[in-house]
């Protein structure tokens, strides 16, 4: 393989984290070539991120401009919408470009009950799990399996409550249970290079969910008399910093959590790249983890110039997307992009 | 005209978002004047904007040193103060200083009536309005006219409701009732520049309001205890990114709104520079616009370095104070001020 | 003493505002010494802001390399963590290092009553505080003095509720009980350099507190059924701007306060360095005033490379740090480093 970027591109689809991942790739010296749908391709062009637009009638339609991409011998930078649009398995066992990360990994994170499993192994303090509705004796939540954009979650505080309101998502069998663990929703997002081994946090963001961060702004009384129930679909991110003295234990639980990653089944390489764990600070201060992203995480996108710990660590911008795109172009110069390719 | 920037100065009334504007016209190389009042002069002194400093005991004073302005060849920036305090219709009729932006937008924006049937005609998602009382048949928000400061709003569910409420409002006749959206605020910054009839969006914020942003601090029953009303103050803006699968939308709502603004009466060369989408996006994200402000919006002053989308497009620091003074300073030396003069 | 920067090192515990202290200290020339426990050592290498680690079993040994630190002329930022694991007392009457600000204002943030003789005086708007509970008339929060993390406080509209629910707080007689005023948290980080005597305002932030800001994402019915109350850990901040038309206000209460500590009982120099007003803005946009902190606040954190403030002022990246490294630099090399030492 040539040691050179020149001989590289770097793509994504124009979704998601793809403003980031672009320009952070042009800042790092690549050639950058945005995958767009007609009605996103104006974004792209506007924000100047992308050298080449591939424009495709709908993200479904990658496959058939694959062969385009690896000739261009681009390296794909997998995000949420990637894997979603075209799900993990079809990422793992039939996409054939260059991809960034672990392609083993996604297996583990988009099922709750095996990304559970790999959680509690590295110590994470995992909210209690009600293997039967007839447990429920304290707040919890029920997520859907797959659900999309957050509508499939309801919480309950009693196996009476549970069998009521399950009625309303027919047909809906599979969920898991969750204790609602009451505290600040806090996402860590985490960078790991293969080339040198370290660990480092980018930055934090808190979601901004609709229509959960404003149902608050509506008086109680109002909100019991209108019958208003809470959803979760994002909207976009809050940028945040947390306290300072908590720093330390979240870089121990990113450590762990890539540790156990190599022992995972189907992950040679463990974890590696930009992650997030998700979870929620209670007010004695534990971290507890629900759920775990092993690619870049939209919660980064405030931070396109830099997050406020970024600054203290590189002295220039540094946003997730370029972070990646340098530990790239630092495996292709040392010749070890083999290391970085999954 | 001269064709030098050299030749002319920026001006505003300094409260609002003069802080941003006047730092961003002398970031382009103009001079700048910062009207103060004895108590505001302190403040833009402290951040160093303003090369000189013209003092009037208030704004309503105005008037009295136009003329100087006009002499020192000023171009005014207009901000939600200034059209507040001198009123759109003065600002139209007797307004004689270099003014950028369109003054007959103030009074499409000025009245909801007639903003909205703008925005129905460019397709926006408007909230459904009831004509009469009797129609409330969900939650409705009722908003009055000019009522200042966000305390003239209350929800009502039901027309028994909305009877009972008003009458803490004696007197108060004049009054809009709109369907209360669900949802998470979310306010769009866009700037489009005559000379090139590029639509940009420079940035996004949630306003910071007293005290609908923080009573959901108090637990629910506490607050039905002391029987806590929600008020719309606003006291600050908080950053905010959106779901970049949204930008498209929001792309297109703003070409559009710009398009139908040709068609609005008094409004010869349509909406132009900085303006801002007002809205709600509810749990299925759609964006419900229930205003628009056609200039300038305090939104935009967490940016005064720029923010996490114009670092993407411009890589020097472009708040939206920069943005119009790089416009007029482009049409400036284009010879093509005029078109940038209401 | 030197007139020479190199002749000295900047200090501080590892923790609370560590980060930006020791960056901004870098960045102004100095060199930076980090005391680490064994557990934060990670985080200062990792952010690259000491270029020197001294490690102590726990903070409370750190007087066991207090002479150290003298041998290596260097100069100790305190901040929250400091006071708290030192004690105020230890600081003003057993450190021998150069300390930067003043130790005699430790007593007066310490204690809430003395603090509010100050703040009054200054002309401040206190929050009324009820001597008696007997007297509480309206909602009413109580705090226990030295409650660490925002456990030590509830709310109560009545003596009844009060008598009530002190009982879960047994041998807690140490308490205020103050009026619990409702609107927005705003927190407003001061910095006065005694070279110049000038006031500046370098930004603003709101707290981000388990579960205060999180138990309004809980639909109010499903709160009353799961019985939540309240509490206001710290976990992290979030940045805000305020209203623009705010900011002469700002200015001029935190000239008074800075006015009347001259006057305090053992504080010769009076309040300068970074300081915080932590208040309320209600929907009428009082400051309603419930603390200040006389040092470096967490909440300068999220600008490790500067404010929407700092930036109009500066041009360059400014944090709060930074900002104390530059008034210890200008110090050193006018020969007056004695001014900002208490």
């Amino acid at each position: 393989m040539s040691n050179s970027i020149k001989d590289y591109a770097i793509t994504t689809l124009a979704s998601h984290t793809a403003l980031q991942i672009l320009k952070g790739a042009k800042d790092e010296g690549f050639k950058t070539i945005a995958i767009c749908t007609p009605k996103s391709r104006r974004v792209y062009e506007s924000y100047g991120v992308a050298d080449e637009i591939i424009e495709i009638p709908t993200y479904q339609d990658y496959f058939k401009i694959e062969s385009e991409l690896i000739k261009k011998r681009a390296i794909m930078i997998p995000h949420g919408s990637f894997v979603s649009y075209l799900g993990h398995e079809r990422v793992k066992n039939e996409a054939k470009v260059m991809y960034y990360g672990s392609k083993g990994i996604l297996r583990w994170e988009s099922d709750r009950r095996i990304e559970r499993q790999w959680l509690k192994r590295a110590g994470v303090n995992v909210p209690k799990v009600f293997h039967d509705p007839k447990e429920i004796d304290r707040p919890a939540i029920i997520k859907f399996h797959g659900a999309a954009g957050g509508f499939g979650y309801f919480i309950a505080k009693s196996p009476e409550e549970f069998y009521e309101k399950i009625k309303e998502f027919p047909g809906q069998n599979e969920y898991v249970i969750q204790e609602y663990v009451v505290g600040v929703p806090m996402y860590v997002h985490y960078f790991l290079s293969p080339l040198t081994g370290e660990l480092e946090i980018m930055s934090f963001d808190k979601r901004y969910e609709s229509n959960a961060d404003s149902i608050g702004r509506i008086a109680a009384k109002d909100q019991i008399g209108a019958d208003i129930h809470t959803s979760y679909t994002i909207t976009g991110n809050i940028p945040v910093v947390v306290r300072e003295s908590m720093l330390p234990m979240f870089f121990e639980i990113g450590e762990n959590v890539v540790r156990e990653s190599k022992q995972l089944e189907g992950v040679p390489k463990g974890l590696y790249g930009p992650f997030c764990l998700e979870g929620i600070i209670d007010p004695n201060l534990n971290f507890r983890v629900f759920e775990i992203s092993a690619r870049i995480v939209a919660g980064t996108n405030p931070y396109t110039n830099g997050s406020p710990y970024s600054w203290l660590r590189y002295d220039e911008p540094m946003s997730t997307g370029r972070r990646l795109a340098r530990d790239i172009k630092q495996g292709i110069e040392a010749g070890r992009l083999e290391d970085l390719l999954g």
